[in-house]
């Protein structure tokens, strides 16, 4: 029974049966957005991904365009960071980084009294001021991007997924207009859900289509 | 509006607003599973976790015994080693490995056609026979567990938490039938739902609970 299965036929058959279940509660994915959402509850086996996560026009083949320009993309958790399918961002050109355990991230954070994840952020907008940002955890980190946003940072998509009970659906809202004001590409889980899983989720299904990676056995 | 709230007043909040709709929706949960139960929600903002996390008799307080005596941790994803507390653990004197990327664990895998987590399970077996096994994706890795514990294996306790679509509910009720019958402690999420971040998470509020450790702030 522990045999190999092969992974790509079992994330077809999981792939079929999401959407069947969409199909019996008469949801209808737009097809430019269905591989990002279907990979959310793919991750996550939450049907609820199907009816809050939000697209600005064009998020997702703004945000597929970026990847194979070589885009960098920046995570605010190093859970999502290691969720990120190394080999698909290799085969685009592109690199994966984390700054919230860096030791001049910790230090600044500290002095100036303000999240780590806010000092992650403005250190992506200095390195990589055109990076994906995907932020699953930190409300503080949308905030910020927000305000960077409205200073001129023009990211090429803002993943904003982070999970949680106080500030975070408040924080998702506000990314999420700041964006459609200045034509930012925007993918938010609106609500309480969301999650490091969700944002390497999303960033994945990028990948994979930018990549054409459909093979799961080639992604880790 | 990005300036630092104390993570313990989030955290704090957080969890007496799961408490609260805990009460509303009616459901009561068991003191001793409660910090692990409410801990899934916060990570997730699932409340499904208050129905489908099933426990054997004594599963929290052996677990954390096994924490308190240092007992080591494995997990079946690099995802799941991110999102564990590593101050906790350290605090504990126990630590967290994952094998899934091992050189020896990719090639024996190929050479007898299984996957790597059935491979990674069974190092564990050999290098930590009384691990915290944390299974958040494979359920190869819980048909192995189930194997290996019908052999004689004695994990601290089995934490069988992946999610998916294909296989996964079947290995789960597998797993926790076996810890049954052989009086091994196991937490499962029964039903599909589960994930790292799932199974991060309750190995982080058994470790919380072992390490003493209420401050958010001191945990990564």
């Amino acid at each position: 029974m522990t045999e190999l299965i092969r992974p790509a036929d079992i994330e077809k058959r999981s792939m079929e049966i999401i959407s069947a279940e969409l199909q019996e509660r008469k949801i209808y994915l737009p097809e430019e957005n269905a591989a990002v959402i279907k990979r959310a509850i793919h991750t996550s086996a939450d049907f609820d991904y199907a009816e809050n996560l939000k697209f600005s026009p064009n998020a997702v083949k703004k945000a597929v365009f970026a990847l194979k320009a070589g885009a960098y993309v920046v995570t605010d958790t190093n859970m999502g960071l290691s969720g990120v399918s190394k080999p698909a961002l290799q085969r685009l050109g592109s690199v994966v980084e984390c700054y919230m355990a860096d030791e001049d991230v910790a230090r600044e954070a500290k002095e100036r009294g303000v999240t780590r994840a806010v000092i992650s952020m403005e250190k992506a907008a200095r390195l990589h001021p055109n990076a994906l940002l995907a932020v699953g955890n930190a409300p503080t980190a949308l905030i910020k991007i927000s305000e960077l946003i409205d200073k001129g940072l023009r990211p090429s998509v803002v993943v904003a997924v982070p999970v949680g009970f106080v500030n975070v659906i408040e924080a998702k809202e506000l990314v999420f207009e700041t964006c459609l004001r200045h034509s930012v590409p925007v993918i938010a889980a609106m609500g309480r859900k969301g999650g490091s899983n969700i944002a390497a989720a999303i960033i994945n299904a990028l990948a994979y289509e930018g990549a054409d990676m459909q093979d799961p056995a080639a992604r880790y």
